[in-house]
């Protein structure tokens, strides 16, 4: 077990309150009143979760719309954001701003706090987000909750980040939609806000298509049947990385929202059906038709 | 101006939610339905914020008691609190969930979620809380609202956690008490529930006494004058740095709750009057009728 599996189960010793949803989810889950509170917090690390030297306009909107993104699978209506900010260089910190003005312009969310600490000299910076929204269905929907039968589905597209995270590694031209989609993901709050109510599970693809599938399937008891050739991988994605579509379904930082509910659902929002939910075999996942060996979903296990 | 101010006005600008409060205050204060959500996030970093090798359980303790102070600041009642942990050493993680498990433990309060990351290796690592309240009194007291006549209180002791502080550098023995208020810092929840309803402005003290006081008189629009010899300095601290009382109003880490109420206030916990509120002058702060310079408040500026 990796070390950080190891520190999350003992974590989930402590986190018995129904609302932490046993560290499982992607956000918590709070009643309040007669309101229903959504909660995550995400951080970004320059060196690991962003190449060092990608411009702070675009971290800073990396770090909200991922947070977003987490709301978005819920379901949840923005209520606001905390930041904690590490300092660094006053013109990098100033890029930083209009990254953050960016994005909470654009998804209409209100900065309403936050933290600033400076870190030693030479220290890898964090950036923290913490979200919170309302809940606009009740119940709130969760990994678990597939049911036999239910079909698979992710709305929005697989590999666009992957793409365009290679193209850039690699130096030369970049499609405009595959810098977005690796450099400024689009939380899908309004796909997730139209898709609650209806859905038998949901959560963002943030960690690799296949590895939050099988999460969603282990959380239910089931097992997860994906079809690779039904995948919406975007024509541009295609034509840019065509030896690596594979790679394109472990890699993550989709910020697609993958949900389960019965085959003759008839999605609110453009929606691809790429697989069926089963009962639980020895594999969390088959992808066409294999068990994939623990390992081989790939991913980004954080 | 520091990096840090110059940073945070630029946030300022992006903060215009009434429930910002213009990030001049302890935490962010947003309506929901029928309730009132008090949300603060505060990071500790190795090597800043604790001394390295500090035992992890402590670090953990201490995380938590400080935002926890933040709401106590608002005389909120906990609802739960997110992490966000660099890991570390396998051992030195599960340090830190005992301590995680003693104040969460201690203050009832529920763990609901989180984030953990890997650092580059050598990094200083940072760790984060966001922590969530429900307001029990309206309005939700501020830094703002000290009146002309008002007197200044303080409940809890300053100093004493400096006093630890320097006795632990100095390798030799230290009085529990002392190395309790540096390590293990005590969240003062129920006086400020007790409080909140009655006072005209509340803070917790975190960065120094002073520099905390003129910052409620320059909230409140007022000045702010201090009798020293009236701060509730602890024998054991002044038995431990007799030579370093001065600084011990200025270094911070107390998690006192600072109030502003007025002069025959009959406080519902333990306070000490240590000054008054008086129309604004050139200065905010005047303590022992002498004003203080800028700089000369000293206090832990972040």
């Amino acid at each position: 077990m990796s070390a950080e599996f190891a520190y999350i189960d003992l974590l989930r010793s402590l986190a018995t309150h129904p609302g932490a949803r046993g560290l499982a989810d992607d956000a918590a889950v709070i009643e309040l009143g007669s309101e229903t509170l959504i909660l995550t917090h995400d951080s970004i690390a320059e060196g690991m979760h962003v190449r060092c030297g990608t411009d702070p306009a675009d971290i800073a909107w990396k770090l909200i719309a991922t947070n977003l993104s987490d709301l978005a699978a819920k379901g949840a209506a923005p209520l606001g954001v905390l930041t904690a900010h590490a300092l660094g260089e006053p013109d990098w910190d100033a890029a930083f701003v209009e990254g953050l003005r960016a994005v909470l312009e654009t998804y209409d969310v209100p900065l309403l706090g936050g933290d600033t600490i400076r870190l030693p000299d030479g220290a890898a910076r964090v950036f923290g987000c913490t979200a919170i929204g309302r809940a606009t269905c009740s119940p709130v929907p969760a990994r678990s909750g597939a049911k036999p039968g239910d079909a698979l589905w992710v709305t929005g597209a697989i590999g666009d980040a992957f793409a365009g995270f290679t193209l850039i590694e690699a130096g030369g031209a970049v499609p405009d939609s595959l810098a977005a989609a690796y450099l400024r993901p689009v939380p899908l709050l309004f796909e997730g806000r139209a898709l609650a109510p209806l859905v038998h599970a949901m959560m963002d693809v943030s960690d690799g298509l296949l590895l939050d599938a099988a999460r969603m399937a282990e959380a239910s008891g089931m097992t997860v049947r994906i079809d690779s050739a039904r995948v919406p991988i975007s024509a541009a994605a295609r034509a840019a990385i065509p030896d690596r579509l594979d790679e394109a379904l472990r890699w993550g930082d989709d910020y697609a929202l993958l949900f389960a509910a019965p085959t003759d659902f008839e999605a609110p929002t453009a929606a691809a059906r790429i697989g069926d939910f089963i009962a639980v075999t020895g594999a969390a996942l088959l992808l066409d038709g294999r068990p994939l060996e623990p390992g081989d979903a790939g991913g980004y296990r954080h």
